[in-house]
Formats: C-alpha cells, structure tokens, sequence
C-alpha cells in the first residue's frame, strides 16, 4: 500500500508566509503530523511527498525519521500527484493519496479506505454528511434550497488501484480538485467510506485553533485519539 | 428589530441526556452564549426563544438577565420558529432568527444581516463556501462530482421582514430546513452576506471541543472577539 502526499501548496489563506504544509502546529510543522498519522497504518508501505519546489531538502530533512520519499511539487495539487505517482516503486499496486492539510486524520479512516480497497474496489472516498443548508446562489442571489440528501462532503485518504490511477492521471483532464473526480470522468466506479470530523482540512486561522485543541486533546491524561 | 430563537430540539446527536441548548460550553449552558451574542447587538430588541415544553421554567430563570420572552417550542424547528414568531411583539417590523446551536456568532455576521435587513431586503443569509468537494451519492456508490463553485453553505442568524416570514410559516410548507427556503418557496427573492467559520453550529462532541477552544481563545490576554 502506497501513499501520496500533495504537500506542495503555498498556503496563501494561512497567510503565515511559508507553505502551507510547514506551518506550525503545536510545535511541529502540518506536514509531520499528516505524514505520523500515515505512518500509524502498518498497512501504509512507501511514502511518497510531494514538496514546494524550494523546499525538497528541508522537506526531506524533517521527514527523515518517516522513511518518505521526497520529490518537488507541481503548479498545481493535480500535478503534484502525478509527479509523486511517478515516483512510487514499482510492485505497489494499491495507492492512497492523502492532502497533507487533512493532518489530523484518525486511523479509522485510514484503515476503512484500505479495507475497501482489499476488498477489490476501484477506487475509495471517505466522506461526511453536509452540516449546513446548502443554497445555490447567483453572487448574492439565492437561486434555491439544495437537496441535500444525496451530497457528501470529500475528505482524504482517497484510495485507489494504482492502475486505475495511473490511467485517470494520464487522461488530460483538468481542474479537478480531487483524484477520485478524474476516476469519475472515466466512467470508473467511485465508493465511499465513512470519514471523520478530524478529518477536516486546515486552511485558515481558525483551523489551526481547532487542530491545537483536538492535538492537546489527545494529549491530555485520559486523552484518546479518534477512532 | 426582533430575534427569534428556535432552540427546543433534543439534541441526540450531543449525546448528552439533555436538551442541546442546556448543553455546557465553558460553564455555561449553549443557549447562554447564544443569546449573549445576540444582546452583544445593540440594535437587536425583543427576544422570543422557544424552549423544550417541559424546560420553560429552567429557560426563563436562565436567561433572566438578557430580558428575553420564553415560549413552549413545537415538535420541529420550523413548528418553533412559527411559535416563536407568534410571540412577538407587535411594532415589530424586521426578525433575525438564530439557531441557539451557532451560539459562537461573530457581531460582525450579526451586523451584516441586519445592515442587509434595513437596507430593503425582504430576506437575508449568511453564507460561507463549502470548503471540501462534494459528491452526489446513491448510497456508498459516487454519481459524480458537484460544482460547488455556485454553492454555499447557510448559516443564522437569517434576517426577514416581519410580514414575509409571517407569510412564508401561513404557507404550510414542510420540511424545509430554515427559513429562507420558505421564502424562496413562495418565490420571494432571499440575498446573502457574507457568514463567518464561527458560526458553524454545535452539533456533535467535535463541535464541542471546537466551541470551547474558541472561547478560551477570546478569553486570552490578548483575545480578541472574531469581528
């Protein structure tokens, strides 16, 4: 079981003026957090990260006692992927790609990706119920009320067969915010597990408060990480 | 300028055997926080909150001191809403309604709605974008990617001309999911400003966690209130 970690972006809503995959938390950078909690899976083989282009031996550095490989990132999350895609050692033939952002991942997600991938899916999501009324808008027009039903919000590790990957990378398509989306534009099958609150992405300020509480959570005497 | 406060659900989802807004945050109870921010407001007047029929005496002594009006809620948020709504005093031209759960608001998304309200909408609300990709699901198997870039995840407070959300619950529509999907229902136009990530609502134990460290935040030499 393979992993890759886009970790090449530049943050900018973070505004802490590095990439975002080394801002601080609780004392270490994102990027070490979502790498450990990786590692915690003794299912997860070779790791495969994906760095700002300047950063690869400072990257390589911090993530040395994690047994990764390094490469640099691309212009985008896409191209990131590929690039760390075309890094992985071959005979690895079930891949997860994980956004390094999702730092705080439990390991419950983490194995019920690799779970359905053992059992011979394509390709694994994990996903979570949509929390608010969803509108659809025109600028500040509100056009209407979604069904909300039917929606999932994505989070990651995003599982595939490395195969199944590797033809929906080289298919040219683009935009896609997610690895799953280009599997869809296929017409391969997509399914889903279930993810987690601690899944969620850490993109602003008051993500980081909220990953610095769940962190000192975990921490505390008595403290349990998510399941 | 009213408030409406439906706040008389169960909130199983707490888990904690008790009715959600008596759920503690800090030492306080979910609904203290909630109403505090809204008298934080100055333009905000009479208060109307709907309670658990048999939490009508506890609520009132609770929120004694925010001059607020407590009324029996119904067996939906919309059913309570209306309740509410019912209770207010008459002279009363422009409602927010709040749900109790997005206790944290920010003055400043108070502030927006408002401004909206007395700048002629007839119904406002404020909106965040969806910060993961969303999926259209059947089950566990994905149907496709949605275009989130035209959707937006709602938050309260919602603002309304009296008359139209008066109009909007005589309408007899059920299950919407908040206000404004009534209004849109009956084809009136709803405009939206711009939410706040505090506002999200206390649903579940991650959300508790996320209230606290929020407040503890504010509560820091240094804190500041978000705005």
């Amino acid at each position: 079981m393979g992993c890759l970690v886009p970790a090449a972006g530049l943050g900018l809503r973070l505004g802490a003026g590095r990439p975002k995959a080394l801002v601080d938390l609780a004392g270490e950078p994102l990027l070490v957090h979502a790498v450990r909690a990786l590692r915690a899976c003794p299912l997860v083989g070779p790791v495969v990260v994906a760095a700002p282009v300047g950063d690869v031996p400072a990257v390589t550095d911090l993530l040395a006692p994690y047994d990764v490989v390094v490469v640099p990132g691309g212009a985008s999350r896409q191209e990131s992927v590929g690039l760390a895609l075309s890094a992985l050692p071959p005979g690895v033939d079930l891949v997860l790609v994980h956004d390094a952002a999702r730092c705080l991942v439990p390991g419950s997600v983490v194995g019920a990706v690799i779970e359905a991938l053992l059992a011979g899916a394509d390709a694994v999501v994990p996903v979570v119920p949509l929390a608010d009324t969803v509108k659809h808008v025109d600028g500040t027009r509100v056009l209407g009320t979604v069904d909300r039903s039917g929606l999932r919000a994505v989070q990651t590790p995003q599982g595939f067969r490395r195969d199944v990957l590797v033809r929906a990378h080289a298919a040219g398509i683009v935009g896609a915010t997610d690895d799953a989306s280009l599997v869809e534009a296929l017409g391969g099958p997509v399914v889903t597990v279930p993810g987690h609150a601690e899944a969620f992405k850490v993109t602003g300020p008051f993500d980081v408060v909220l990953a610095e509480s769940v962190l000192a959570r975990r921490a505390a005497p008595g403290g349990r990480h998510a399941r």
